[in-house]
């Protein structure tokens, strides 16, 4: 099915990301879930919650677990997560009398949230790969062309000479800003969500802050305060992802405009059209201007999901799975077609 | 991969739409596409414009054409459509000298834009059928519940009492109005796209017209100059979807606030929590409104959309790809989900 | 004090529009409530509810009446509208008895809501003369250069040749189509709000519909049930605001890419710049671009608010004070711009 | 004129900031372009760009300089900026022959951008005034009531009971993260714009950063190369913005549910209704929703405006101009709705 591009077997082609599309799969999304289960029992047996061997039975059983999914998607439609499904199949796979202490104190939105942080830690990683790829693409712009001339334009009418390094260092340097944001976000953002019910750990007694420790630490996050009714760092997040397409998406713009004037670039790569055989169309150039334009209509949504009412709001909760998924493969993609399209930059400038 | 909810194997179970779905898959599209030169042939060859014999070997290949799908990801890359690569394989498979007289005088937006308004027809007979049953639903509930006292609500406090049939009446009759939006609006969106390279049919000399009139009865659209710049029907049908998705996420709001407190309904099916087991969570009453809020949240994409430039914009024409799909899923599945809420009300009023 | 743009002494004269903007000032604003209350007392005594003595009182005062503005603004901070404030004024103005049959049965909404639309209903004449006048100029545009040459452009590239014809129907059809819609949506959208404290006109028994078909005719709109939590027909209104904003951006964002190559059209009365005397900027090509945006960004927020909770919702209420009279004069300003522009163009084609 | 309820002289009272508006009239605006003009003139006579007794005759015609308004009001429907009008005046009332070396080598967008900035400083001053503010509010409700039970909700449901200090908590602590944020941003945000006509200072030779750097220094901001075509600064702040306004409206959606409920919290000075006197509306807490979906959704606009072509973009610099000062607008107001409403809370859980 394929109902978004960024699934699309075909589309995807253009506007997807591999690397951050499998980050979204179900099985990584499953596989986080089992992470934060195994981690949870372990940090609870360190911490006398739950008995050393209660920990074991339950490590034991997730190595080998394989969830009925046609079971998961039942319950979806009645619950609207499939945690509470998954953890009675995790609670039946493991050796009895150890069963009900899996998943103990925690909740629904524990494993959820949590899940999508450990996976947005090695999508942090890999968008820092490429838009550190990006700007080595643009520096090299600038290397190779950056002492020609170009027209100036303001108010898309011919101003004033500029050089060619002027104008792709205005494509380099927010990518650059955007690495220090992405860094400053990151200690808010890479954190452990874990409050169980109600954000209290009342199962926990005051044992809660230390397993919540313990459960970071295992799962290679920071510890925070639970944040399940506190949705600032994740659209905090979705505002960095649409900073970075919107300024691929001028780079785009930029691109197409040369390429429409014709005289101060020259593409390779360009894509074909069916009607007209000498057509080459700037083909990434408009994709990233797409993107742009995609995320910065997400970007609202994810702000819509800040008014999160009570200790948890299904509704707000449920728009947030709706868009950050989307502007993270957008945001990957953008500066995947961003560094291809700097590659294909043959000449720049005159 | 399941960036998007709408395509994930399980929580589509929840927001999703099979029926809406399949028109969007890979293999609804490519068929459309299929269906589009399949007319676009005959309709030229009674016009004139090519044989016969050329149509009756076009027709003949495409009736066992499978389409080489790596192929056609590879172009998408570079081309940003798969339609020049699939006219390519398609003239492949007509058994010569009538190859290239496939697609003639046509262009890529012509197969992509009249195969989407192909499936929106059966997609608009689809959510019309989805929208006279949850009004029949609601209308059930008026019967069963109508003449009981409820609390009217106003600013979030206790105002007068209403009865239930007033309420039910709120959550009905913009149903109804929609339906006649629906009406309103598919004479002017199920029409064909035919433009050719840049809108003015050039190969088809004085016959453009008669072959566009011929191309729309065959796929049962209706005829229209080409509007391949000119995306307002597609937004204002956008606009339609977000009316409906809005009207039933106020439905529920209203059963979510009201089984907030607890006096005045009762529900069954409702979904269960990890951590609590006697709660009965009102989750398809919560997705209604994540989906109304999602539904608005792209609206303004598909109408920045609108500032389609020159005679075709790659940039604003992708972008509508990224959302529209999405919307009519989205609305599809609040149809589905009122409808099934509206069941599950046990009691109403007082 | 000028936030907006709109309300701005000096940017309104870009930006703005002096009619539509006459239509939201507090004047008008409280003159179409005082006809609100001047119509309903008329509704009332003709059907019994109050006697003719009173209504005379009332018509009485409120031909004399000047609020006092100063209580009102206290009056906003407390209650959130400033009705309840005004009938308190109106009723102190009229001479005893009579005092306490003004506003008889009605709410704040009726009040607001109604005054809204008996200002919509001038405004949508306005917007339709302005609509008129603008497809004059496009037509004419046709008719002075239609014949000539001009590099038909796709995907940002030169195409293949059209006539400024094709070009100009492309601007000008859509217009013609939102002709259409507006007249469509009117009906639904220029009729009475009244239903009492939560809609069921609990005070005037079984005269209600009586009453609010008098009053609907006195004001000279259509006559329907209360749509108090019914927002559709504004949103749906709203979404035509942006269809045509969106269209006429399409025109500036066309007319500013042609200014940028230089040949194919020339433009009477550009902007100038502080920096470079020889500068002649499209501004109004851009302003209609950076409108179009404009509207199709709050648009998303006029459908949030369809998700109005029970009987009234303050906060979904409050939410299009915000964002609806800008959309209307948004779109105002881009007619008017994109016909001066229009006429500004001394050469089209070649 | 009244279009926006910030600027409406009795709605403003509800949604309305008085001081940050301030920093919003034309007034300010011509201030801080004064300011602006002034400085350039010290610096370019400090680096030898102008002589002193060029920048002697500036200052003095500035400090008794008053603008013809109706001469700026006309250049803008013309200009799209009123700078070239106001550099003219301007240099008429500067003795000569100094008026030439008003403005030497600088912009419209150096003037506005860095006006802008300048009263942005004040304007973050202020907010952080206001969000210390409303924390103490919070700390002191949490304080005052922190230790009563409440019932912890979630999906809306009842779920398990929690402290009041719980939710007290929730509401307090992305305030102080906004904080945070706020600091880190301001670094990036609050420096001079100074480019000259494209960005390249081409008419200071190689004293362009020196005087940049002095004319930063004199209006308090900091230097930085320009960022006329790169928005993300101004974008990350309109972010900063809505997570502000955000998470005031989870407080005032909270403070609402809990008023319908009725038992757990006790308010003063709800508002009044005019049809049903014994009502008390949470107006300020549905205020605050209204202000988050506002900010939520203008804030979509602020992003489509880092797709700044080129040098200068006219149509994403003037939506810039529609949207952020009513970002700034909503967020003062809520924040002082949000420590009025703190303060009316009588009692909280019991």
């Amino acid at each position: 099915m394929t109902v978004s591009p960024f699934d699309h077997p075909l589309l995807s082609a253009l506007l997807g990301d591999e690397e951050a599309n499998r980050h979204f799969s179900v099985e990584a999304e499953i596989e986080a879930m089992l992470a934060f289960e195994r981690a949870l029992a372990q940090a609870e047996a360190e911490n006398g919650i739950i008995t050393k061997d209660d920990a074991a039975a339950i490590v034991a059983a997730l190595a080998t677990f394989r969830p009925d999914t046609a079971l998961l998607r039942a319950a979806v439609a009645k619950d609207g997560v499939i945690v509470p499904e998954l953890v009675r199949q995790i609670r039946a796979a493991v050796s009895e009398p150890h069963g009900d202490k899996v998943h103990f104190g925690a909740t629904s939105q524990d494993v959820l949230d949590t899940g999508l942080v450990f996976r947005l830690k090695s999508i942090v990683e890999h968008l820092g790969l490429l838009l550190t790829e990006t700007i080595i693409r643009l520096v090299s712009l600038g290397e190779r062309f950056g002492g020609r001339a170009l027209t100036g334009m303001t108010r898309m009418q011919p101003a004033i000479p500029i050089k060619v390094a002027d104008r792709v260092r205005t494509w380099r340097a927010p990518l650059q800003r955007h690495q220090e944001r992405l860094s400053e976000q990151s200690r808010r953002l890479l954190v452990v969500q874990f409050g169980g019910a109600a954000g209290t750990l009342e199962k926990l007694g005051d044992k809660g802050p230390a397993v919540r420790a313990a459960l970071a630490a295992k799962l290679g996050l920071g510890d925070a305060p639970h944040w399940q009714n506190q949705r600032d760092a994740l659209a905090d997040f979705a505002g960095l992802m649409s900073l970075l397409s919107g300024s691929l998406g001028k780079f785009g713009q930029d691109i197409a405009l040369m390429a429409q004037g014709g005289t101060e670039i020259e593409l390779s790569g360009g894509g074909g059209s069916s009607a007209m055989p000498h057509k080459q169309n700037p083909v990434k150039a408009e994709a990233l201007v797409a993107l742009a334009r995609f995320n910065a209509t997400q970007l609202a949504g994810m702000h819509h999901a800040l008014v999160h009412e009570q200790e948890r709001s299904g509704a707000a909760w449920t728009l947030e799975w709706l868009l950050l998924p989307q502007m993270v493969i957008a945001t990957a993609a953008s500066l995947r077609l961003a560094a291809e399209l700097a590659a294909q930059v043959e000449s720049l400038g005159h």
